[in-house]
């Protein structure tokens, strides 16, 4: 199962080329990630951070760029779950670009759940594993 | 006295417009109020915000914008105090592009000693009170 | 008549002190300002700088900051009209922290039409004199 | 031959979690590129991009992130190139913690050179190559 969101390209978020600033590529999936949260699984991002202390901090980036945004785009971000880990949540992302529906960056993010007040990795909760499981595509690795 | 620093401008600060989007303008003169402090008043400000717990958030903005900054253009940002109050600190900028030296933006910021644990205001400390007082321009208001 | 909009608080908006960085306010106002004329003006924001060639960057700020944003808030910015000179558009912004509704900082923001290619001065065209009126909350100055 | 500069980490660019907000780490390695440009190929970036009318946009980033920055941490940034293609660009970031000088991120960042006008692909002037060599760490690939 996929899930997906829209954000508007604002003006702010161009850069010199006339497109945007391709570190914003990255704000624009963690926006996603935190709205993924709040409406497929039924806790805000902020909850689970500021109530029960654990973040998902990412620790490898893979990304393709293949087409700019420009002021006037909308990006429609794709998330879906490649795999999860004891310790460990790895998403991919896919942002198309409206109007068009064109793929315009295609990312793979691991991240590693994590204690705040420690900043060490800890297992992910049972009652969130399956929450996350509800968006894997790919099999489970052996 | 007068204080000042030098920024580049770089090609993720610029907009839609082809000018640097103007809410990095603050961004800007909070930069040079961080390098004031290292550089100019002998604390660094992390110092400052994390071991001594004290911080100075802004509570009253006034700017006006002259000139456009460029891709290319370097921003000397000028501090002066205007104002050292019982536990308040207001600050004028002046921001000049390079080349050329022309006046592109002039603040005047008003900041708050706060506890950063409690965000309630704090008198000025004593030994702070005469640093910044080295950078007042103005006399004092009555 | 008054138009507002919602935004969420996100993750990287967050800074040292815990609170939204002040200059992202200024963000929040433009991103709403962009929305203002999409959702109530009838035409988009991209489409009157990339298609009509017009911009309105900001040429004068007064901001008080009453109440500080967290991780969780949500932002809800009011927009309304307080001038529409003859190149000129006075905008007031008043951004709400929910939940709770408490007035979290004010602007009064002075912007000019400008043709976006010269940069320079253009008088607002009627039927954006019009539309712009709508929402205006002050009588006219004399 | 390798190159490094060093960035301060800022007050603004802290997160929700008390580290440097992951898409910051992209904006540092755009910086740490610009300035290279500039005191080491002898060009700055914006003549290139402004007066030559070419860029780089990446096309492909792989990151590892080690160990978070916290506020008060400076970031040196080393680049090296890896490879020259025709009209491409590889390079190699570490960024290292200050104080410490812990391995803190590595990124390998594909660039190409286009026309800035077009948006399309063009070779790499040979003055360019030659002097983008003088970086370069690794073996051409065969």
């Amino acid at each position: 199962m996929k899930w997906s969101t829209e954000l508007p390209v604002r003006f702010g978020e161009i850069d010199q080329a006339g497109v945007v600033y391709y570190p914003r590529f990255f704000h624009y999936f963690h926006q996603a990630f935190e709205e993924w949260f709040r409406e497929a699984l039924g806790v805000s991002y902020p909850d689970l951070v500021l109530k029960q202390g654990i973040g998902f901090p990412s620790v490898r980036v893979e990304t393709e760029f293949m087409k700019p945004l420009r002021y006037g785009d909308r990006a429609r971000v794709e998330i879906e779950i490649l795999e999860v880990g004891r310790a460990s949540l790895t998403l991919r992302y896919e942002l198309y670009r409206s109007p068009g529906n064109i793929l315009s960056a295609r990312a793979t993010i691991k991240t590693v759940a994590i204690d705040n007040n420690s900043f060490t990795s800890v297992p992910i909760p049972d009652a969130w594993r399956e929450r996350f499981e509800r968006f894997r595509t790919a099999p489970p690795s052996a």
